[in-house]
């Protein structure tokens, strides 16, 4: 589909897009909003292939991506590399029978759930999502694929926000991430 | 990326894809699961191909994805055309100045929000969504891009679910649905 009249932006480039919005969703936080770039008739397309090249010559059985912006970069990767697209999703939005993993926030217990048959036993599952800040959210994910026997055996985020930990909290998983700020 | 050894599902096997699940999220609901679909590693690029298709040699200025399942079918579908992918979300999560408009339910009242800057005077876009039900949603899409004078130019979704009026309640502009059920 691509043709060769495509450029593919510079990381500096695409961290240039990115818009920081202070105090959002919470006072004290710094939000990274990506729609700048998803603006940009090149920015999407740019994304996926520093993602695809990141996990080049990994033997993959899927994709899995966190809603709702993980949606926005791992559906792309997935069409890309011809790969399944699994989803992980907020509790009651998936409608067959589910698996799940819980992580404790600041303020309370959120859930992540996915459908118990998409996740296949010793399936090796590349996790993708926009921002890796806490690590709570793919922690979490971890978890739920160890539960089933899979494994997540590469994490990829466009984003990685320094001093909040959240490499560490993936242990000894690869972690790629295009930007770190 | 694509290469000549894949091969575009035929319409009838995403269908066979699908999955209907009685009752979700409420009694009475037949609810159609894309996530089968999705697991193929041919099924979202052959669907992205599908769409990319209907909207051929139509001006357009940005592709606009509904959350949170819209945006599994718009980001590749941006990425393949190389078009602006631009955000409709649910309240409260887009982090920077918004337009909205609201629609009525059969429980109440929601609202779809898009960043301001999003959605250019006079541009051409179009919506993408993955099932077009009573039209609720889209039609409060279009509604929203008239209010900043941009347009919706055309409409299309994966699934079409007959008898419930959404193509009517969308006007005179175009839509596409690659399955009707």
């Amino acid at each position: 589909m691509s043709t060769a009249s495509h450029a593919r932006l510079s990381l500096d480039e695409i961290a240039a897009r990115l818009r920081t919005v202070p105090d959002f969703p919470q006072p004290g936080v710094l939000f990274r909003d990506i729609t700048p770039l998803l603006s940009h008739p090149e920015g999407l397309a740019s994304v996926t292939a520093y993602l695809q090249d990141a996990l080049a010559g990994r033997q993959l059985d899927g994709i899995i991506a966190i809603e709702a912006r993980g949606f926005l970069l791992g559906a792309p990767l997935a069409v890309a590399m011809r790969l399944p697209l699994l989803l992980a999703r907020k509790p009651g939005k998936l409608p067959a029978q589910t698996v799940h993993a819980e992580y404790v926030l600041e303020y309370g217990v959120d859930r992540i759930e996915m459908h118990a048959d998409s996740l296949q036993r010793f399936g090796r599952y590349a996790l993708i999502d926009d921002v890796l800040a806490s690590g709570g959210t793919a922690a979490t994910v971890l978890a739920l694929a160890q539960q089933v026997g899979a494994e997540i055996s590469h994490c990829a985020f466009l984003i990685e926000l320094n001093g909040l930990g959240g490499r560490a909290r993936l242990g000894a998983t690869p972690v790629s991430a295009l930007l770190a700020l």
